[in-house]
């Protein structure tokens, strides 16, 4: 008998017969002997509905009214699962956010979690019920009403597991796991049993569409043991789970993740001073653009190549930014490209193992594919191609590694033997 | 300058452009000094969207997840309204009925109000802020959502003024006050300066269009000034108000009400012991119907007629109910009649004069409309005659006691010249 919390997003709960099924599947839980505690989203549509009606009030809603607005989103799916479960004499019982209460600091929109009341919940568990709470809100200090953003419910199921000391938390979603790679690109692409918070951190162009990434950092800092699966079909999903409890077959590579839209602005011939970087990065950041790889070489007669990459939506606006820039710093030229694609091996294993690098690129060249820039992290080796490469790229790393092989076939993938 | 409260309904609040509208108003309001505290419903059609989607996971919603489901409509009300306002540069807050706190018993639908927090909203208005506070909701001592049946906004509006001892308590609606009688039917019905508490509440066929019966019963026992005002329209409206305040030329007779969905039902030689009432009654309050005249005249040969009056949708329930307790009861034989309409002389000044009930006689036997049964208050005389008889009854009795005529013109129809 453990004590699980389990997190339903809007898709899960989307209609009523879904939450029926959602809550028949809850019960076969209770069934089993486990005490449950249930986070839903908004049914799916309900967020963007309440945010489109505010948004025809005020063009930039006040955060702590547009707050009050979309947390009723979440509210209504919490009562209809507590009568789902009621109707299937599954006692439950739902709880709001303040009800529950999750406090929260006052960034309306994007609070952090600070505490949770784990008392009425643990009674409730005590005497039997399913508690079911409104994911991605909260309460602040002032007893305002809070939301953690979009996908916040993940954050909000983590956190819940964490105060709660929960054996598992448990992220139903619409696929059946965390896969080697995108299975829509390499057909044989594999489910994985497990992988580590970091490996899972890193693969965020795959992990972003399966889990929240704020999500998967608490439960690696609160070390909860966070489970995806899927919402209607049964399997044991990917648990992602501490480096230290993985086995020492571990693969050396997890998977292979990529970006498609990603677009990359250089400048050329920056004055190599200090304070260049902060220069070139401020006003893309005060212009809410975020930046994904950032790269500066060693530089050459007292001047540097400057490059990062920004979302291809914000392509026009960066490369306008960096023009101003490229002035007033005095830099020798900009330019940029925005057909390009940034393409990712990851793995714990990497870290003791420097010839990862070597076959990816390798790899590369033998399908002629130019590498255009190279960053890593301790457990990720990402390049920068032209994106007509894409999947050709990842379909090539993908059998190199081996990764449509089960871990125990590969012929050197494995920590100990390559090392 | 004045402490108002000011409630809007449903189809105040339908659309981003009332809501707007709405704001506008208040704003004037504010402009003129007062400090203004505004409750607003749900959004028309909310409430049943709500209650249909509840209804299509359950077809008997548990009340205390109804309740959940059902506070999210004034929850975005609010919202919206704080947001219009602040677009107006009129600095506002948004409270739901929690965070006031409005505290209720634990009758989930139908919850009564024990007490208000004035506390917050005291500093918000000190700070030079309008408060929104959504209607119909409260919380109880567990800290569950509660509501507080259809109509409950009225409620909560009346019990701020009361817990703020505003200056007075206006209710926007779509129509620009009480009239004498429905001016669908009497094209010369006047619309009332005043009212009192108890004429209004008589008055409960016209009136419950306009305001929920128990906010009046709450006003008057909390002698709160009610008036009743056109959201989107100017004038007085009418001021509904305790007896003490009238003028002494109030008149006998303030309005005709009528009641046309009536229909009896008569049990004929009862046994004319102790109890009999209840056990008739008992049955019909337990199929949850609502009786409205009960009429029983005395005995004649130890056994007596039993007369009482229901909505017509529940005629069909309530006859089989009768049917039953005739037989139990040993009574002689029951019948029905649906094809009946109530209508009804009220004014606080019949009290001290006798004859307004022979006028109401005298005035209906000169159309050729026979009385089926006569049922009085101490400030209303009703009546029960064929339902074809309606408009005709309506129409002469108007004329009759000259509610078309200011009250200052009519012949005789003033305390102290009658008396």
């Amino acid at each position: 008998m453990a004590l699980i919390v389990q997190k339903f997003g809007g898709t899960s709960v989307g209609t009523v017969d879904r939450i029926q099924e959602i809550a028949k599947k809850i019960k076969r839980f209770r069934g089993e002997g486990h005490d449950i505690v249930v986070v839903v989203s908004a049914m799916s549509g309900e967020t963007n509905r309440l945010l489109a009606l505010a948004e025809e009030m005020q063009s930039q809603p006040k955060p702590e009214e547009l707050d009050v607005i979309l947390s009723t989103g979440e509210q209504v799916t919490i009562a209809l699962l507590a009568m789902a479960l009621e109707n299937l004499s599954c006692p439950a019982r739902s709880y709001t956010g303040w009800q529950v209460a999750v406090r929260t600091d006052s960034h309306h929109g994007k609070a952090r979690i600070q505490e949770i009341d784990t008392h009425a919940i643990l009674k409730d568990l005590a005497e039997g019920r399913v508690v079911v709470v409104a994911g991605f809100q909260g309460i602040d200090g002032e007893g305002r009403i809070t939301t953690l953003g979009r996908g916040g419910s993940d954050t909000t199921a983590v956190a819940l597991a964490a105060a709660l000391n929960a054996d598992e938390c448990q992220i139903y979603t619409d696929v059946d796991g965390v896969y080697t790679t995108d299975p829509r690109i390499v057909e044989s692409a594999r489910r994985l049993d497990k992988i580590t918070f970091e490996e899972m951190l890193e693969m965020a162009s795959l992990g972003s569409r399966v889990l929240q990434i704020r999500a998967v950092e608490f439960a690696g800092k609160y070390q909860v043991n966070l489970r995806v699966l899927h919402s209607f079909q049964d399997g044991p999903g990917t648990l992602i789970t501490l480096e230290e409890q993985t086995e020492m077959e571990h693969p050396v590579i997890s998977g292979i993740a990529f970006n498609r839209d990603e677009a990359k602005l250089t400048i050329k011939g920056v004055p190599d001073i200090p304070g260049v970087a902060s220069r070139i990065l401020g006003p893309v950041s005060r212009a809410n653009i975020e930046v994904d790889m950032i790269v500066q070489n060693v530089s050459a007669d007292q001047t540097t190549d400057f490059t990062f990459t920004v979302h291809r939506n914000d392509y026009q606006r960066a490369l306008e930014i960096v023009s101003q820039t490229c002035k007033s710093l005095g830099a020798r030229e900009f330019d940029g490209d925005n057909k390009i694609t940034k393409v990712s091996i990851v793995g714990v294993g990497m870290r003791s193992h420097a010839g990862v690098a070597t076959k990816m690129f390798e790899t590369l060249a033998a399908e002629g594919i130019n590498i255009q820039i190279i960053s890593t992290s301790e457990i990720k080796v990402s390049v920068v191609i032209q994106e007509k490469y894409l999947e050709l790229a990842v379909r090539a790393l993908h059998s190199a590694f081996e990764l449509d092989q089960d871990v125990a076939l590969r012929t050197e993938n494995r920590i100990g033997k390559l090392d």
